[in-house]
């Protein structure tokens, strides 16, 4: 009991170092992206307020980076963590259906703001590429969310059929991560051809250069995160916590 | 010998009713998304052509959908085909460095196209979101292929250096794979709100859904190919061939 559990969770880490460092970049990285995000709206652009103006708008790229970027690549990688190994699966489980429920939140308010701000100037809602594939990743999303919370939380699906699905449910969630990110560099690349005027985009101006930036920041992340996702060694090992409660122990495995 | 040998591999495979099914919607996805791109610039735009007119653009579109998508996302699933597992290691390994290094040329004549239509209508090159990360992603892409061809062709390496990277290589062309359809999709966005005008792009016209399908089709391309690649009971089964030379068996191994 002298040694710390954290500590105890690290140690039996293989490569601890590399993820530590790996970790510290991503949230680096995740970190910078956000605070970009805000530098772009207020800055350059009309800041943040709800009134279906231009700072509504805003909401959608803070939202979208904040929420279904970098929470989402947060919620992919929390049973990575190795001071995590030592809480309960169900506790694990928790927090990442609640880091994913916020981003689904997030992305859904973010929206909302992008509907209005269309509905106020008469922009027709819904004909871009951008649109399309970022309404159906959103869509996935909340589906992916609902089946991983009936199959792998609730305590009545059998063994058998967790264990079928959980290659799916990996797959969808980094397949619809890599997905939202491509979404937010069209929508980047659109907003940006869209405001810039006197000088326009191609004329390279600082807010262009800031905000290309930032969609290399997001590639960047989300192949940080799909690095630590990805690697097997990194997993969370199986049984490594014990519960107080035998009953809990065999449901939640 | 009575058992053709295509039958013999494809016996051994795990689910190959399942694999069949999602090479032909693969190959399906990927021939359509080819065939749009020609729609799209026969159809709608000025077809191709080589004098640094529109027709010159249009080689952009046309050879990176066709290379840099469809024949990289082949190149990546190569090895999976069972028909090819009596082949020898060597042959699959100049097969997928052909189509690799086929993609990496036409992918570079693509950009020569566009930088050629920049220079003649005094267009700005390297401003766009688009431009840095599809650059960026030319780069990486034709460093993993010297570096695959260095370490995994060339029979200097040593085994241990080669298992040691592999795991690099596999993700490395993953994520390059994913940024190429990513920027894909930016540069369709950019081109349909650049070339729409009147109807413009936000009004819908036909040209816009079909090229909306087709980055929709791009992101299904994507998909079933990390999928096919990341199912680890459809690999290739390690010392599955056998040459007549002793020493190119241990070599290529």
């Amino acid at each position: 009991m002298a040694v710390p559990a954290a500590a105890h969770g690290a140690r039996k880490m293989e490569n601890y170092g590399r993820f530590l460092a790996l970790l510290a970049s991503t949230l680096l990285v995740g970190f910078l992206s956000v605070i970009l995000s805000l530098v772009w709206v207020f800055h350059y652009r009309e800041g943040l307020s709800w009134d279906g103006g231009p700072g509504e708008f805003n909401w959608h790229p803070v939202l979208i980076i904040t929420g279904f970027v970098f929470i989402q690549g947060i919620a992919i990688i929390v049973y990575r963590l190795p001071w995590t190994w030592k809480c309960s699966k169900l506790l694990m489980k928790f927090i990442h259906a609640g880091l994913n429920t916020i981003a689904m939140i997030l992305a859904i308010v973010s929206m909302v703001a992008v509907f209005e701000f269309h509905n106020a100037k008469n922009i027709p809602n819904m004909y871009s590429l951008h649109s399309w594939i970022g309404l159906t990743a959103v869509i996935f999303y909340s589906l992916q969310l609902f089946l991983g919370f009936a199959v792998f939380l609730l305590p009545f699906a059998p063994v058998h059929l967790r264990a079928a699905l959980m290659p799916i449910h990996i797959y969808s969630g980094l397949t619809i991560f890599a997905t939202v990110i491509a979404t937010a560099l069209m929508g980047i690349t659109e907003k940006l051809i869209f405001a810039l005027n006197r000088p326009a985009y191609r004329e390279s101006p600082p807010e262009a250069n800031l905000v290309n930036s930032l969609g290399l920041l997001l590639v960047v992340f989300g192949s940080l995160i799909l690095w630590i996702a990805s690697r097997p060694h990194w997993k969370r090992p199986p049984y490594y916590y014990t519960s107080k409660f035998p009953l809990v122990r065999v449901l939640l495995i």
